[in-house]
């Protein structure tokens, strides 16, 4: 087997650090995944593997040794690199010995089917944990994607990739404008729902059909005027404390599974 | 008035600093608040504001000066800075001029009235985003106060702070052990419902009290065994995708506006 890397200058091994930069992420198309659990779900769910990156004296479990099993039976090409340069690279404390390079997976709204299903759309979310979080939350509540529109934070800034255990395999990851969406909204007859913070329906009376997008504006400004038009129906969140506003993860996730209940309970019926 | 301070090598300049330190924070039972809508909370929700710390060259919002002159009606303490001492301890980018030092204000459980309201108790929660997180949707959900259980980060924490989006002024807070909960449990009568992740009540099937304390564990590890033995009820959120598992704040939100929604429901009865 080939010798591990030892050089932290090496050029393969300097382009994984390159990665936490969007503009080299998006320039080569991966992104990076680091330990156990993340590089586990994308062998298992079907992420597309550039390169497995191995540093055998860290990469103890048995788990971990069935990783690279898995990998080599794929013909994942996997890069061997000393402890010294793997910690030039990790993320986490206590590095687990094994990361990924990954390939980025954006649909066009065209291909990506999310006139049907259950999607969240974010408009400029700025806070790659909360992406995350929402795509965490909607994997667990049945959904089929992600849509994001404008300029925001990248779905595959290590924070999010991270924070959504996974979910970035799962889930379908569309990145578009207003004005496309809206274009595809009217050819495809796509059902928009959008989170409102001032005057509208209470989340719980409404009606959700089986297809339908959930679309939540930023952190600081929530849903733009321009997009609210768009939608179908606007819902808020009752509050009743002296916050006036929820964190944009945990509204998602509210929202998402009083649709997720209201799917079930037409199933039961 | 006084001068403005030009050294950040000057004692009370160089004790700010120090309160991003747990240890320190612990210390002075005091922790730093940063920027208009902070401060501001600060004010208008009752914390004790030990000192406001004022860069006047940076606050030029009328709202700015208006907590200025309501401080002041206050006899709270000034501390007048120059930018570059103001940019030394800022955590915001673009900071506002405006920062405090407010007392921590920790309760016990036996005066905190825990047995009554809505309140959340976290064992061993890390992440001080989640915590603050957990506090603004608590807040949110009408709740009372937040329960910290055992070793884990600190509602102090400027992240939790942040998080909070004010919460940490409305809400009450109390830090325990396992075995003084229990204790007192018993002694109030205190009905606890905990978040459980293997088998346990669907979330929606339980008729939760209008007095009552949601458990949430880490966020690794969830709730203990001794913990969840200690509860009068266990429930979890059904979940349908490939994840297993919410993020923290996510998954208590969930629960307090099923809790929210519940006791709302009973009143308009």
């Amino acid at each position: 087997m080939q010798q591990p890397i030892s050089s932290s200058a090496n050029p393969q091994v300097k382009l994984i650090r390159k990665l936490r930069d969007r503009k080299a992420r998006q320039r080569n198309g991966l992104f990076y995944v680091e330990g156990l659990k993340l590089v586990g779900d994308a062998l298992e769910r079907g992420g597309y593997l550039h390169t497995l990156i191995v540093c055998k004296e860290l990469l103890i479990s048995n788990f971990g040794q069935d990783l690279l099993r898995q990998a080599q039976e794929k013909d994942v090409p996997i890069l061997l690199v000393t402890p010294s340069v793997f910690a030039s690279f990790a993320l986490k404390e206590g590095p687990q010995g094994i990361a990924a390079l990954a390939e980025q997976a954006w649909l066009e709204l065209e291909q990506a089917g999310a006139q049907t299903g259950l999607w969240v759309a974010l408009e400029e979310v700025q806070d790659p944990g909360n992406l995350g979080s929402v795509l965490r939350s909607l994997d667990a509540a049945g959904g089929r994607g992600l849509i994001l529109l404008g300029e925001g934070t990248d779905a595959y800034h290590p924070t999010a990739v991270r924070a959504s255990m996974g979910a970035i395999f799962s889930q379908k990851l569309v990145k578009t404008r207003r004005q496309a969406l809206q274009d595809w909204q009217k050819a495809s007859g796509a059902h928009l729902v959008g989170a409102w913070c001032g005057e509208a329906l209470p989340y719980r009376d409404y009606n959700y059909p089986e297809d339908v997008i959930l679309l939540m504006g930023s952190e600081q400004k929530g849903l733009s005027p321009e997009v609210a038009v768009m939608c179908d129906q606007l819902v808020h969140i009752p509050m009743r404390g002296s916050v006036d506003s929820l964190n944009l993860a945990c509204a998602a996730s509210i929202i998402l599974f009083e649709m997720l209940h209201q799917r079930e309970g037409r199933k039961e019926k």
